[in-house]
């Protein structure tokens, strides 16, 4: 199984694919896509579907994995995420993929063990699991890893 | 100018294609899509994108308009209406569209020269400013004609 997962968003979307080769967990790509601050939301969500495109058409996954949004204070920042969110589900659908979402708790869980457990146990974690976890790289990164490991958890059979 | 307007959402996607034609404003389609409540949500996006793909195709229009959301109480309908307005976004950009986006009270001023006008004097202008307008249909459907008529009104030279 090959997933591609994200850790959604229109200023940065954290991106990871994963492949499960026999026992272990095999990181195949893993980057994190920033947009310019200046640049208008549509165009920002045009980068955003171009690279989920690209991302699709070179690593054909079976899933993509996704994480949940709530919303907090900043509505307009929750908005821009969920439109960013749309557009990779609607890619994905199209492509023939699964869609599997997961809150942050159960990412937490299938990471760590421990639904809270804080950012840097998440990292640390996500270095343990994963053959060719980067040593550094934005949490947005590491994120999109870690929704990718969830979803490789939650399809063992 | 044709612009293919919407009132977005997931569970009932208003459309309109409004071309200026010399000083007149022609209602070249209109329709309402409703998707199945019982689907997933990743499947009515699905369906979303498909239709917006489609209309995007046959009617080749040079803009988007589409209404702005803003967040009450139902946080979870607002964001599949944002995920599904992301698509639409997208879809658009990345067919070589504009984009315009209207909020609430800019299209009752649009429409009836009053920001605070009901939901009947909307449809009441609607239908006398548009060649074409159906007689009856579904409040989505009108508001996508409006979110039309406020994009070629705010595109007048």
């Amino acid at each position: 199984m090959k997933v591609l997962a994200f850790d959604p968003g229109y200023d940065r979307l954290g991106v990871a694919v994963i492949e499960r080769q026999y026992t272990k967990d095999i990181l195949l790509h893993s980057s994190c896509l920033e947009t310019d601050k200046k640049s208008e939301l549509p165009d920002r969500l045009l980068l955003v579907g171009n690279e989920v495109t690209k991302l699709i058409e070179e690593y054909t996954p079976d899933a993509i994995a996704i994480e949940t949004i709530f919303f907090n204070k900043n509505t307009k920042t929750a908005i821009g995420v969920a439109q960013a969110r749309g557009i990779i589900i609607f890619l994905a659908k199209n492509a023939g993929c699964k869609v599997y979402e997961y809150g942050p708790q159960e990412i937490k869980v299938a990471v760590t063990g421990y639904g809270k457990s804080d950012k840097a146990a998440v990292i640390d974690m996500v270095k343990r699991l994963i053959v060719g976890a980067p040593e550094e790289a934005l949490d947005d990164e590491y994120d999109a890893i870690a929704v990718g490991i969830t979803a490789l958890a939650h399809n063992r059979k």
